[in-house]
């Protein structure tokens, strides 16, 4: 099955945790934006490991190359490619993971579905490390966006049974996404950072890992974005959330709570504000009918907790089919939901991109 | 945009709810399938209007007429075609549809997206009638799967605050969900449809509706279907279900629960069953770096409560641009979860298709 | 694999020769484009079998019924489906071909495809009858190009060894595409009408066929639209001009002359003419490294006899494995160049429509 | 518009002539294919600049890194990238064609597609070095394809007037493509080798170049493969081949031919050979309804003399909007024919192969 995204933009993504490089390439880019080269290098950061005492301890300048598709600063609407060399790899430490499957980890399915042939070396082509070029990717798409008045902005909503408040419909900003990017856990209200940052620190201490959640607004999105079948707002940017390891739920909106909600609570009556029709509530994210409405997108992702924890696990060893006990040692991370925070707006740009650029009538 | 789903299935959906018809057409088929076309209608029965008090008064036959791709009862591997003409329509209980936007519905974006040039009248091709010709191509898709052993079943999880049991991943069969299929409501717990029906009786008579969840699983799935980036079995899956009208939200395994699940118990250890490696436990949902491991695949989407409702809304004249009130008269239902269930199987088929015939190696 | 054509119009194509009908949808399409009904069907007769005594004897009404995606007059954006039933087929002239395989024809290579189970009644979905639905995709095709300024015309180049003029492609307008449409056969040099007709005429009395070429035209289009790899408009135009039975060749520009000319006289000098870019030669048919060049767009294909003919021929019976004879009976064409002149204009409008719609930059 | 190829296999071509590097991402591949590195570099060193007198002086390694894709020797299944770094640029030399349009070339269109943010040093993307990773491709593809017994070889059949004998369908063998690949141009008839060399020496003296054609051969490729609408055998193909810059036509089987060949000469008759359908004659090129039949695949395009010449043009200046003289200076062949021999063997290969893991029934 052909691993590209997207029928306006081609995105290809490449690459092994422990291979040569990985990276991405971008195709169906418009000509002439300008790059700001800086930019992506902070995005790049957010995701990196080794930034701080919650992270796994690997460290990688993870700096993407331009190997076309930039001249003298600009698109230029043909290919662009980047990737990023491995460099800090240390292969033996996943040796006996050729035969020990990680439970809650694509060893095992990997397995079956290349035959045994996959790269098993730390996850291979299913290592988070692979959504660095998803960053990079994204942050060319944020770039792309801005000039024409996109912004992207999310925060940690829960990180195991600590919650954050919810984005307010109605005070969305380029100035708090900002603010978020600054704070030691991109929350919106700071009380919970000490929280969070103790139930992650608990769970390292403990040989063990936790999961959360991560809410994304899209602002400045105009109306009429999107498509009924198939390609609705929600399918796009759900299409590209499942490809992030990890990701096991999205919802729009008020997500689960429209469950329990009746028609008159959920539906978003319009209004007329300025000379401009809009929404009172924003029950829905900012989509009806697959299709943007031009409040702000909203979704939230649910992000399970890592399954490398350092706690001994049963599992299977599939050479010799039989039943072991497994002790993960190597690198690695406590909680990915901070790090992942810049992926997920990196897919949410990705995919307001593809629908954009899709707009013919 | 093309409008059109799959890498290796081909479906095209069209039709506007008032229109001269509906259909689809599906390419990519294997041939020599034979099809079951009681079965088929027996499909199509339980997501047709008029079936009962919950429903909708508006009636249609929803006899799919074949077209194409089925020669003496087997599927030829050509584009196979079905059209479901439309008959029972009362367009003139719509008129006001064309400048009153109704909330909740795709009216205001579908006129900006298509220019007021789109079929307003019943929602034209957003409208949940559509989702009739999905449940066909499920049907087809369905009576495939099963000559490789794969079913599939789901139940309301949920109705407004009401509940049903989970699936039990280790007691889930063939026989479970055709149980389902003759209960008045499917839930798995009987006890709740009492409540369930209250609930949506309660709802239309205060000209209202009701949402709710459904729960789906797949069984006799193999090991080894899906992809990592971009094409995972989640992003297949969930692609398909957000292109139908009214699903905000879908989680996978135990959704929103792991959020809060460390990683030592979202894990799901693998154990050796007979010469088969199997899981002990199935948080995942039976899918572990977007590839099945050989669990049943569960998952549940949230179902927005219809959003036409009889009660006086607020809104705004399109044309006039000015804000009115509406009073939505026509046929409509107080809740659609019961009729979104076959819906919801059918995209799951289809998304297994997609899969399916993809494996190359 | 699935079935259907474009990134940006989705075009599927379904029906048998002797099923209940055959048709088309088509996505992706602009909205509020006026649709001439007149113009439509005028296409669709300059493709239907019976008009004359060159053409088989097969009536068809070939009136396509709009299903969806236009309303009141205008195209929605949504799918548009258009459906021809089938009706004057006599099933019972093809009964052994289900053994008999066709030379020349696709009896024998879909038996192999579909593993016997495709419709082998008049060709079934291999029939040049499938070509209708392209007419009409075709025909809307030119209505929206036509919006855009885009004007497309064709001619016979060639029959057996008779040889038209080629296109002059500084005497090129929707003046001449107009005259060629009301001769008796689409010829430039009207001198070669009545040996045309007189070859095909002798090939009819000998139980044979004849095959030419076609050259088409596109006028009006801007310099800009195409890709290098891997959507160049000539991979666009040829991906969809071998879609079309009987086609085996297809060239650009002067063609197979490229092969003997050297670079000097094959470049197309730039000249600036008023206040554009322009070219002095027009040898590469309007397209340089993929992309339109603003001069017209030329190409010819080459299209094969059919391989209907009623002389006896060798062959052999796939059920029993041996060699036998056949004499095919049916009504069939001695020649189908003057009814594909049509289908050439038809595939050129979407091929550039699908280019026109994806620029992005 | 998304820049990358196939439903099954999904290829990526990036880069720029004087840009960091140039690659190629392919997705979909089966996985567990042993890969022969010293057969991939002797297929990159057949298309490579450099070899002899008969071509452009610039050297370059052309030696691709493997990024991602194959580990301990074997394809992972997941996607494989190749990296070809830029080394032997002189960038000077093209600081003109910034404004100076060169006839043939794409420079002004692709100025016009990208609003003058195209890389314009040596053609940029449009540069014939592009096809590099096209040929570590199909050199990937080629192997992939020889484990099931398919195996591909071409030969110069014409260059300026001097034509070489075409193929013998019933003559084909790994032997004859072997013999070809050591002669000093590979052709059929020996002694057409001196008067094509001088031919191209001639025009290389006058400062101007030769076209030419190429017939290629596909042996060993079962019954079966390809599809009807839209992804014929002829459509994938030539879908590829117009990919490769300079190509302008393409023809299959007898290709021009069949125009004046009547029905009865160009059907070819089944016969019983052994115990194996098969065709007397192979007038069809192996393909009949878009579907092979079991003889090889044969097809012949036609390539232009490559436009860089040194003789003076006229052209214009875009950015002054003026006519000026351009005289070429820098590196450029008289002849690409014998160096696109191997781009028309891995397209051909590719295209097989996105072809042959589509079958599904």
């Amino acid at each position: 099955m052909n691993n590209t995204f997207g029928k306006n933009i081609g995105i290809s993504i490449f690459g092994e945790s422990h291979g040569a490089g990985i990276g991405v390439v971008m195709g169906g880019l418009p000509s002439g934006i300008k790059i700001d080269f800086d930019k992506i290098q902070s995005e790049m950061e957010r995701r990196a490991p080794g930034r701080d005492k919650l992270s796994t301890a690997r460290k990688e300048g993870d700096i993407p190359i331009i190997e076309s598709g930039i001249f003298e600063g600009y698109t230029t609407g043909t290919p662009l490619c980047a990737l990023i060399k491995n460099s800090d790899t240390h292969s033996k430490d996943y040796s006996k993971l050729k035969t020990h499957m990680r439970p809650g980890h694509a060893d095992y399915t990997g397995y079956i579905r290349y035959s045994g042939y996959n790269d098993y070396r730390g996850g291979g082509h299913f290592s988070g490390r692979i959504t660095a070029p998803l960053v990079f990717a994204g942050a060319v798409a944020k770039q792309i966006l801005e000039t024409r008045g996109i912004i992207i902005g999310a925060h940690i909503s829960q990180i195991a049974s600590i919650k954050d408040n919810k984005f307010d419909s109605q005070n969305l900003s380029a100035e708090l996404f900002r603010k978020l990017l600054i704070k030691q856990l991109p929350v919106i209200e700071d009380s919970k950072i000490s929280d969070m940052t103790e139930a992650i620190i608990k769970a390292k201490e403990e040989g063990d890992s936790v999961g959360g959640k991560i809410e994304c607004a899209i602002i400045g999105i105009p109306a009429g974005i999107g498509n009924p079948f198939f390609d609705s707002v929600e399918s796009i940017i759900a299409h590209l959330a499942f490809s992030v390891p990890a990701i096991k739920g999205i919802t729009f909106g008020v997500g689960s709570d429209f469950a329990s909600m009746s028609g008159s609570e959920a539906n978003d009556e319009f209004i007329i504000s300025g000379d401009k029709v809009t929404t009172k509530t924003n029950n829905n994210g900012g989509i009806l009918g697959g299709i943007t409405n031009g409040s702000p997108i909203i979704f939230e992702t649910i992000i399970k907790a890592t399954p490398s924890i350092s706690k001994e696990q049963n599992t299977v060893d599939i050479e010799n089919k039989k039943e072991v006990k497994l002790q993960i040692t190597g690198r690695h991370d406590p909680c990915i939901v901070q790090r992942a925070v810049v992926v997920i707006e990196a897919i949410a740009a990705l995919a307001i991109l593809e629908l954009n650029l899709s707009v013919t009538s």
